[in-house]
Parts: structure tokens; C-alpha cells; sequence
């Protein structure tokens, strides 16, 4: 099942030209490939676990490259098994040349994507949220979300998950026992305890889910819509923050652009800013098509910037509209313009001017405590952000409700148990206890190779 | 004078996402730098040479990464002095923040292009010529020009020129002494033997500098002109090339392109093919620069493929013209279409069909021919592929030259003993024990940072 019978080898570092590059190799034959082509001063085979080596890689007596070779010894490695790193100078033929000269080597192949990480998780060294969490790592855009990446790869996730499957199997095992001894009607847990039991456990789940928002928005990003009659200064205030965030956040290659989107950072924060042109009814064709994009905008954001300015202020039936596409608490009304005429009594959250700055960090404020708000996030608590997680705590939290339904009916034992099991089977899914091939290279796909 | 008071930190590998990326510090405070940053079993200061840890980088608490940590302890390192590697995730905004950490510390600094490998230099770990080859085996697009560099880098030309400078310090030597002891008259080396030497040494410089058209070839390609009257097949001929060749060079950014140019490599040779439009005198001014570039791509070709076919032949007049501008031994007459009629009298050097590829490799055969002659070329030998380390053999030639002409002139040893010392000079400069601050920078600012 561990497949790790083969040698896997892929280029680790980035890839490109650069002072130095780096090839990860793992399995049994590791060791021993690269001894065979390898010229230094003694072979790997006597060289202990974390050991690094001056050598020559040869290709039939004709010099490759001069490397430093690191040897790392099972299970003190990053997979568990033997591995090897082979640091090269870093030119693409150079580390071509390498991995083709191992790979010709019986039982040494080219990893899959992710593979190195897989056999980590497989071998034990991490857990499957942990796995999941090294993608996020090195995907991370922002400090936020790098911070939440490291939280889960700490074990924060883990240690909750597992601390909630020890008190369903206390309590299951508890009925599993009932069950067992039917016949001499000995009861364990009475029903009220049972059910105080399942209601502790559903609340944590509770907790856990309700970071999700948050979780989510560390990870990818918080989706802010910018809302407006025209004129009322939409593109500037962008144009603005565009100038104020010092780090602009690159868009990634491939992402389809429907309407004008602008990622920035605050406070290490990734905001993705639509500026949505209209979103009234139209009956032109084309404008229809922008229509439908904006209302999409508006409906998958976490902040809308409702923006007003000193002279038209928030039109009622515009606001009406946006509570038709999301939730009031989302929305922020800001009144733009102030440096023409500085009128509070607007019914404004945020007063701002586009033109001279003032209000703009208080702008950023009340969207930063948007974001923040209802989260009881501190660095030490554990956080949700990966929506299979999320599901799985979904999941669980449906089977916990069941067999409350079951206790509260008077059900018996069996009803109870096998949804206690199913909900620990949803947590165990998290951390991988129990996993299958699917949800595996569902996740490892998304890795890239030599991780 | 060494300027390595300061520690040097920078970012190794290729910028950008990948599985993992390696800071590289060097200097007095790298180990104590990385200490100060790191949490792990142990201080590294206690580590031996070549030893890997495993630890956190922290920032004010709070985990960056986990990370590996390689030491090296001079002078057995790179640099030659105290270095260590830091092995991050994959993640630009990781090593970004690390090596804000680090040059935070008082006498750690962002290094300079190449700085790592000035530092090799300055500390006697390699000579010049060797730090210039680590640039090129880095830039090195095709297996040709990597084993030439690598060639350098094995010190195969350091090696021949230390042996023409032990040479010309003996035969100085001589002379020198003569001088101290003018008075008495003696006679260390008579006139005979003096010239017997030098010429002796012109002509293993001779022998150098005839490797430089091949060295340049190996190190920067093979410029090829495709001359021909309209519709011999000159396209045609280059789009069967460029299907032929699987391995299509892309295109070093910057380059412009006066005229149409493909770079393709054959048996790891690169072949940068110019498709010349017309090389004729014109009136029309758009033309007439066109034939001005036209002209120059064939003035700077190593060889011009002159395209006739068997209708139209050879043209004297276009022939003509080419000589006017190239060497005769670097035109190469090929005959296309010869699917259409097969003349072998027709005083081509080569038959092809662009049609159906009949003749291609043959073509293939001869280009490559047209490179390797005249160059004794064996894989052991020392190569020059630097216009730097070419001037400086020419300038050693010419005082060689001079010191021979005093010699015959039998004019005072003292002339003789200037020019020597001269040429000795100049062949230092080559391997970098004579050296300026000015060719250090001009060679080391080519580097990336990190290496």
C-alpha cells in the first residue's frame, strides 16, 4: 500500500537559472544511486545521517558538475526513508543531466507531484492536515496567510481534531460496551450524560467552523466589492489604495479577470479588490453581461464598499439591491468626497476623500475589524481555512446531531453508536487517519513535483 | 584589502515557488548570525563542518519556518570562509522575511553580484579564470558550452597558463640575474638559447589563442548566415532545420533582432541561424537596411550557408559579394531541390532537399565539421572561450614578440627583461595573481546575486 518501493528523484528548487539548484532524492535505493555516480572522498554508504559530502558527478568519466551532497538517514528525514539532496550549480542542464543519469538506474523514477510530501505522510512524519499545510506554505501570498499555513503545520488543527475523536471514542466505546453486554442491561453512560457528552463535542465543532470565514480569508484573500453610482469617485479611491499598500500583490497566472481586479496587502492582509462597474438591469446586451458579472462580485464578497459621495449619498434603492445579493454586515457605506463638503450626518460608516487621503486608514481599519470580527482568533488557536476540513467538521457535526436525535428518542444503543463512529471516521478524514486513495491524489495532485 | 570583514547573506536559488529554496551567509558571523535566529537541539557554533540541523527560525516568537541548516567551516567551504546554508520552504515571502532577520544583525549585509564567488577568489579557493567559469557554467545553454566551461572551471587553461608563466619567470630569472651581476659580464643564458625560449612560448600561446574561435563557438554558438538568391529555399531550409532539431534554444531576453534569427542546438552544439533577406545593393531606404544588416550578419557568421538550387546554381556575382565580406573556408555551398533534379556537377559541397530532408544531416555533418577544424580540440586540452583571457594572450604574445626583437637586436638585457615581466604580467591577469579593482568588477558585477 505505502507504494515506496521505488526511488523517487525530482529538482526541488525552483526552477530556472540561479547560484544553485537542488535535487531531492528518496527511498531505499537513494544512497546507493547517487554513490554509483558519484566520485568524492568516501562513499555515502559509510556516511552518517546529516552529513554533507564534496563530490563529482560523472557521466561516463566526463565531469557533470562539482556538488555538495547531503545525506539524511530513515526515519531522520523529511519522507522517513534514506534520502539524498544534490546541490548543483544551478543551470537547468546541469540538473537535467543529474536526474537522467539516476533515473536510468533500476527502481529510481521521477516523482509524482507532491509524492516527497505524500511519503512523509504515509511514513508518519506528518498528518494529513499538516501535508496540506506545507502546499499552503509555499503558496502563501501574504504574511496572514503564511501565519495560518504555519499554525496548521505546527499541528494546531490536529491536536483540536484529535482531542474531539478522543472524547467520541470515550464516549462511544462507553455504548459499544453497553452493547455488549445487552443482555445483562448494564448501563455505562445514563442518557443525559451522553447527550451533555454530544453537546461539548458539537460546540467545539461549533468553534472550529465558525473560524472558517477567517480561516479562509488568511488563506486566499478577502473579496471586496466596490459599489457605486458613477462619479462617485470608485475608480480613485482604488486607484488610491492601489498606492497606498506598498506590497501589490501579483495576480497569478491564469486567473480569468471578468471584471477589474486589483489585489493589495494591508497589514499583511490580501484584500482583492473588484471594482464592480454597474449593477443595475440593463438592456443592452453587453451591459447585461457586466451586470451579471458585478452581481456575482457582490454576492461572493466578504466586504462591499458601498460608495456615496457628499452629493448623491447612498441611493435607497441601490442599498436594497445589495442587501438582495448579500448580508447587511458586509456591507460598508462610505461617503467619499469629504474635502468638498464635510457633512457627518450622512449615514455614513467611513468618511473618506479619495482626492487628499484623509480617512483612508480608517477605511482600512473597519475593513480589517470586518474581517476580524466574530473571530476569536489568537496565534494559538486552531483555525479552518481549507474547505475539506471544513466539510469534514460539517459532517461530523451531522452525524453528532443524529445521535442526539437518537439519545433524546430513547434509540437504541446501535443508532447512537454508528453515528458517533461516522462522526469520528469526518474527523479522522481530517488529520488522515482514515483516508482513501481519492482524497489523496486529490490532494497531492495540487503539489508540485520535488514536494 | 579583502573586504570580507562583512557577512554576506543572500537568497541561492532561483527566485520564485518551489518545494524549497536556500539562503546562503558567509563570513566571521554566519554561524553566530544564523545562531541568533535559529531554535534547534543545539547552537551551531558547537556544530562540526558539513553538519545539517534541523530548527526554527523565529521572529519574536513567532515560527517563520522550519528549516535545515548546513555549516561549513572555513576554510573548507565555498567561500573559504564560515558559511551556512539555510534550506526554507519554497516560498519567496520565507526566505524575504529570513534574510530581513539576518541583516538586521550588525555586520551582516545583502551581498554584492558574485560576491560568494569574489570571496572564493580573495581567499585562494579558485584563481579567475576558474570564479569566470562558474558564471558560465551557470549561463550555459547547450552541453557543449558547459563542458567547455567545465573544462575551465577544472583549471585546464590555469593550468597551461601557470606552466607558459613558470616559463617566462625562468627565462626572466636568468636575465635578471645577468643585470645584478652586470659588472662582472657573466653570461647566464646565451642569446641562442633566449630566443629558442620565447619562440617556444609564442607558440604555445599560439597554440591557445587558436582554440578561441572554437572556445567562443563552444561558450556563445555558432553564427550562421543563410545567403541565397529569392526562392532557392532559404525558409524552407531553416524550418526543416528547426524541426529537426528537438531541442529549440529560446531566446536570451534582450536580444535584439535586427534580422530574423533561430537558435537551434545540434549534438549540443548552438547554431544561431540568421535568415538574411538580401544582402544586394538597393535603392529603396527601407532595403538598404536591410542589406546593411543583411551584410553584417555575414561579416560576423562562422559560416554562411550560400543556397542555390538546381535551377539557378551558384551566382558568381552573389559569391562574389561574400568573399568580399567573409572567408572563403567559411562558406559552405548547398545545393537545394535536388528532389527535383539530382546534378551532383554542379561544384556544391552539399546536396539537400529542404522538401523532403534528403541531404540534411550531411549538412548537419559539414556545419559541424566547419567548427571543429583547425582546432586540435580534445576534451583534456585547455580551451580559451573568453575575450578577456584572448586579450591578454595576445598582449602577452606582443610583448614576447618584442623581447624577441631586442634579443636579435642584441640591444640590453634590461629591454629584454621589461618585456618579459610585461608578458608575465599579462598572463597573470588571466588566472587573476595580477589583478585591478576594475577587472574584478567588471568580471564579478556580471554575476547573479547569491552566487
Amino acid at each position: 500500500m505505502l507504494d515506496n518501493e521505488d526511488t523517487i528523484v525530482a529538482l526541488a528548487t525552483p526552477a530556472g537559472v540561479g547560484a544553485i539548484s537542488v535535487i531531492r532524492i528518496s527511498g531505499p535505493l537513494s544512497i546507493s544511486s547517487v554513490d554509483s555516480i558519484l566520485t568524492g572522498k568516501k562513499k555515502l554508504t559509510d556516511a552518517s545521517s546529516h552529513s554533507i559530502h564534496y563530490g563529482t558527478i560523472d557521466d561516463d568519466k566526463e565531469i557533470v558538475d562539482d556538488v555538495l551532497v547531503s545525506v539524511f538517514r530513515k526515519p531522520n528525514s523529511y519522507t522517513g526513508e534514506d534520502s539524498v539532496e544534490i546541490s548543483t550549480h544551478g543551470n537547468p542542464l546541469i540538473t537535467q543531466k543529474i536526474i537522467e543519469l539516476l533515473i536510468k538506474i533500476d527502481g529510481v523514477r521521477i516523482a509524482e507531484p507532491g509524492e516527497f510530501t505524500k511519503r512523509a505522510f504515509l511514513n508518519n512524519r506528518i498528518d494529513l492536515s499538516q501535508a496540506e499545510a506545507v502546499l499552503d506554505i509555499i503558496n502563501s501570498r501574504t504574511d496572514a496567510s503564511l501565519r495560518g499555513s504555519r499554525n496548521q503545520l505546527d499541528g494546531l488543527l490536529s491536536a483540536k481534531v484529535n482531542e474531539l475523536r478522543e472524547m467520541l471514542v470515550n464516549t462511544s466505546s462507553f455504548i459499544e460496551l453497553e452493547l455488549d453486554f445487552a443482555e445483562e442491561d448494564i448501563e455505562l453512560i445514563d442518557n443525559t450524560e451522553l447527550i451533555n457528552r454530544i453537546d461539548k463535542i458539537i460546540s467545539e465543532i461549533d468553534k472550529l467552523l465558525s473560524t472558517y470565514t477567517f480561516g479562509r480569508v488568511l488563506r486566499d484573500g478577502v473579496n471586496v466589492a466596490i459599489v457605486g453610482q458613477p462619479n462617485v469617485g470608485k475608480s480613485s479611491l482604488l486607484n488610491y489604495i492601489l498606492k497606498e499598500s506598498r506590497a501589490i500583490v501579483s495576480e497569478i497566472p491564469g486567473t480569468t479577470r471578468d471584471i477589474i481586479r486589483e489585489d493589495v496587502t494591508i497589514d499583511g492582509i490580501l484584500f482583492r479588490m473588484y471594482d464592480t462597474a454597474g449593477i443595475r438591469t440593463s438592456d443592452d446586451e453587453i451591459e447585461k453581461e457586466g451586470v451579471i458579472r458585478s452581481r456575482n462580485a457582490v454576492k461572493n464578497s466578504d466586504i462591499i464598499l458601498y460608495i456615496g459621495d457628499v452629493n448623491l449619498l447612498f441611493p435607497e434603492d441601490l442599498f436594497n439591491e445589495l442587501l438582495g445579493l448579500n448580508k447587511p454586515e458586509h456591507i460598508l457605506k462610505v461617503l467619499n468626497k469629504i474635502d468638498l463638503k464635510n457633512d457627518t450626518s450622512t449615514g455614513a460608516d467611513v468618511l473618506i476623500s479619495a482626492k487628499t487621503g484623509e480617512g483612508i486608514n480608517t477605511l482600512f481599519e473597519s475593513m480589517k475589524n470586518r474581517v476580524f470580527k466574530n473571530s476569536d482568533y489568537s496565534e494559538q488557536s486552531a483555525i479552518v481555512s481549507n474547505i475539506r476540513h471544513y466539510n469534514c467538521l460539517k459532517n461530523a457535526k451531522e452525524s453528532l446531531i443524529n445521535a442526539k436525535k437518537s439519545s433524546l428518542g430513547k434509540m437504541s444503543g446501535e443508532f447512537i453508536s454508528v453515528d458517533l463512529r461516522t462522526a469520528e471516521n469526518n474527523l479522522s478524514e481530517i488529520i488522515g487517519t482514515v483516508t482513501t486513495d481519492d482524497i489523496l491524489n486529490n490532494i497531492f495532485s495540487k503539489f508540485c513535483i520535488g514536494k
